[in-house]
């Protein structure tokens, strides 16, 4: 069996630390697990992140950015995630091509067709199998992001309407597959959003 | 006027050098010249190169190269080549997106139609309004690139017979579009390709 999950949405909603607990979990009762995060994931991916967060590159076009976020994206497909699935492992992958379609497409306004088509090259067709929505309104995202300690990066330097955009992108790319998307409130406390991944994780295991 | 000129073909034939030298002249008698290379030409796109000339990026899938090559590309189309041809200036460019579709269509073997598609994409559909290919034997190209003082990069690793393709693949683009492609024999001596590529810019000139 392999299964290919990915965890969605804005930063500040608990995804990431979710995603590593739950992976913990997993390998714990057996499984075979990797936990991947993008951009990076490989070691041409993590230079290819830096040059995404690096603050100073406040003149890079919606367009260079996707295709950064894409050549990122190429790499850890082929290079780790398609031999991971294939030695039959259970594969969490923080953020996927889901988070360019949020982010430079409803929050940039590139053309989604666009985003799409380049996207299957990049990725030579791969879907996760199911996709993990931690929702929360953009104001608390990004208060809980400015926490001491937490990585500030180019991104989050966006003003609010963007990241408002970002959210409601999610919320429609959920509702138009509903088969693949599942949509927690990631405003709830940590304990209760981890529950409920927890919980839907068990059920697409249990219906492999 | 505007006039926006590329410089395509194997490393080793000369082109770089002659790019330079020609921009000096038309600088000299009085026209505003911008000289570009790829992939490079900004800061972000200078972030990238370093990513894509890496020695030890062995493990880069020809995904994740065009991509990348892309990234700078639609960088450097729409923060320095659309603003300069819109100030009327000459833009001289060391390759561009034509060098993908030689290396990474050609030697790679990528699907050309895809790698257009991304192009159009990454370009907003910019070409060029003349492309001088400087045209040499792969063995002679890799040979000339030999010499000491030359920087010596991955993609110049790739084995002779993945030059090879390059070559034709060049030689085909030129013939599938006479109109815009000047092919220079760069075997011959630098004076003799210098002033042959020179002629060709000064009837472009007249001709606009």
């Amino acid at each position: 069996m392999s299964l290919f999950i990915t965890f969605e949405g804005p930063d500040g909603g608990g995804k990431s630390t979710i995603c590593r607990t739950l992976a913990g979990e997993l390998q714990a009762t057996g499984y075979q697990v990797l936990v991947l995060r993008e951009p990076g994931g490989t070691p041409i991916g993590d230079q290819v992140r830096q040059v995404l967060m690096d603050k100073a590159n406040t003149s890079m076009t919606p367009h260079a950015e996707f295709l950064l976020f894409s050549a990122s994206r190429a790499q850890l497909v082929r290079q780790t995630i398609l031999p991971a699935l294939s030695a039959g492992q259970i594969v969490l992958c923080d953020r996927f091509f889901h988070s360019s379609f949020a982010y430079q497409g409803f929050g940039h306004g590139l053309n989604l067709a666009d985003l799409q088509q380049v996207t299957e090259f990049a990725t030579g067709g791969l879907h996760p199998h199911a996709t993990l929505l931690f929702d929360i309104d953009a104001e608390s995202g990004l208060r809980r992001r400015q926490k001491p300690g937490l990585e500030w990066n180019r991104l989050d330097d966006y003003a609010v309407e963007f990241h408002r955009r970002v959210r409601e992108g999610y919320l429609q790319l959920a509702s138009a597959d509903p088969n693949h998307w599942y949509v927690l409130d990631a405003s709830q406390s940590y304990e209760r959003v981890l529950a409920q991944a927890r919980q839907h994780i068990a059920l697409l295991l249990q219906n492999q």
